[in-house]
């Protein structure tokens, strides 16, 4: 992988994580206690409890997937990978998604497994291995 | 907000009406009667009636939320603003969209603020203060 | 319509009121925080505020409608009758409900005008008229 | 198979039928327009044109099988049959609905063969053959 | 619990299984290559593998929540009670399962712990102690 | 249409075929059976059989848009046209998706119509009419 491409994978990242950061300000700048309140549940519902970190945010993983919502697949593959879940054990979450939600999935799988591989080439390993 | 923040605005919103006025004339210009009844029909849905216009566009609105389409929510959020509708009117139906739509909607809610204060930042008074 | 008809309507009501009662406690009665948050949530999403509680109950029942979710639909459609909401009114929110989601609607429409029309025949007045 | 299996097959398929005749009058028994029309305009939909009723009625079934509607995938099952369409034929565009909307679509695939069980065991010559 | 409603819990699972078995070998027997190979392919999904078998089908049952298929929350209940996973490990994957998929979830929330009560009253231990 | 917009044609649609074929050899790149199964069975899903390739294209055009996935309605649109699907028959399919999927489908049709045209002006044909 080329020094541009790491770049580029970065930025795209990056990108998506500005939007959906200045957005949310925004959203919660309004005073509506119900949409409040249902950000704040939002947070709470990932943090480890009976069921671990990984294990949850897998969870939000597959569902996004069979919702078909890009935007909340980024967002869970970036916190999987924060967890700590490799590239195999996401195939894996990818392959339960798929299945269960139909090849219906697969435009969504192809974005999610590009913006994984952004974030790998936007990881200080990985761009130095480039 | 800046001068070029308001064109901007008024770009965005004013590219999607043209590609959505564009392609309705395409489509009808096509020789398909279901096709034409089902665009007139739904037009003639958000008319007036038991219900009011401001009451029927924040049904579509709503309905538009949970079933998670960006472009039937723009569109909706555009007529509720001509029918009158306040931007605290329309953050109680994005509650209403959130809660019985779940997390997923999210996205979409981001992508119908940004809107809003696109419409809002291209209108004369918006730009007149900004 | 019969007395017969009035008591087995009343009785269908009674028993999707009981289900839905007794399952929510049973839910309740668990130690989960998010689940009790969400409930919570949910009761509040309907409070009138800027829009009042007619408006929101209907949203609430076009979101179920075009979610496809019978329950959902037969609790906002009582909701609705209880917030004054009258036929005609209704049928305009179905109809709403039913261009935005399609003829895969239709089937819950049935369902949807069976239980008003049981809600009807459990009335007071509708029993007397019967 | 029994004769009263061959009748109780008849059964279930007339209360099913009977069912959406009762109330598909009651809702056109109401005074709105939009409803009216989208009723027309969704029997007209299926009427052989560029495509032949088979084609349709198929078409008809696979999208309510990904959209996973119990009533809409009988209703085209029999109206299929109806149009000459067979068993390798329906199966075919179960497998088409299966592959496109996934795992998800099995329990209503279930219940669709059930129905096309009981529908060949209502017919005359089945129950013959019984 | 009473002996007659462990009795009931276990009857009503068994009446699930049972048709789940019946029509799956009336699915398989028909010369359908690929509905065969995906009901195939539909099992291997869930061996262990970089995930173990717990996770797998905790993420089939979220997976199955969101897209609201009571057949499919049922099975993966059962299955997910088989691979160890406990109770409030179960409310917390429901718990997801009711943030992603929000509200429109709750119905087949309650239908799903009132099949997880009833598997619990028909286990051995769950009916001695009743 | 001016020889500059056949070739803006040709360029989108070859953007999408090239992303496509790329993220897919990426996929299958990884070593996960389940996907790569499933991948395959898909691909077998479309072969001709009971029914002819030129149904089972319809078909998937249909399934995909009343599941709204703009790139497997495009993915469809073309396999369709390779197969000898013409315009008016298109046209038919989509008067199926848009009323059984309801007005959410507009967008998605509006985006269709403008792929077909992008074809259609990209074929040397078309082209040499322009």
């Amino acid at each position: 992988m080329s020094h541009i491409d790491a770049e580029a994978g970065a930025d795209r990242v990056q990108a998506f994580t500005e939007y959906r950061q200045r957005m949310n300000e925004r959203i919660l700048s309004q005073d509506n206690q119900v949409v409040r309140r249902f950000f704040a549940l939002d947070t709470q519902t990932y943090k480890p409890g009976a069921l671990d970190l990984k294990t949850k945010e897998l969870l939000g993983l597959v569902a996004s997937m069979v919702l078909r919502c890009d935007d909340c697949i980024s967002y869970h593959v970036a916190q999987c990978k924060q967890a700590g879940v490799n590239r195999d054990e996401l195939f894996e979450a990818f392959s339960v998604g798929l299945v269960v939600g139909g090849s219906i999935v697969i435009p969504h799988m192809r974005r999610a497994v590009d913006f994984l591989d952004q974030l790998e080439a936007g990881e200080p390993n990985a761009a130095a291995q480039a």
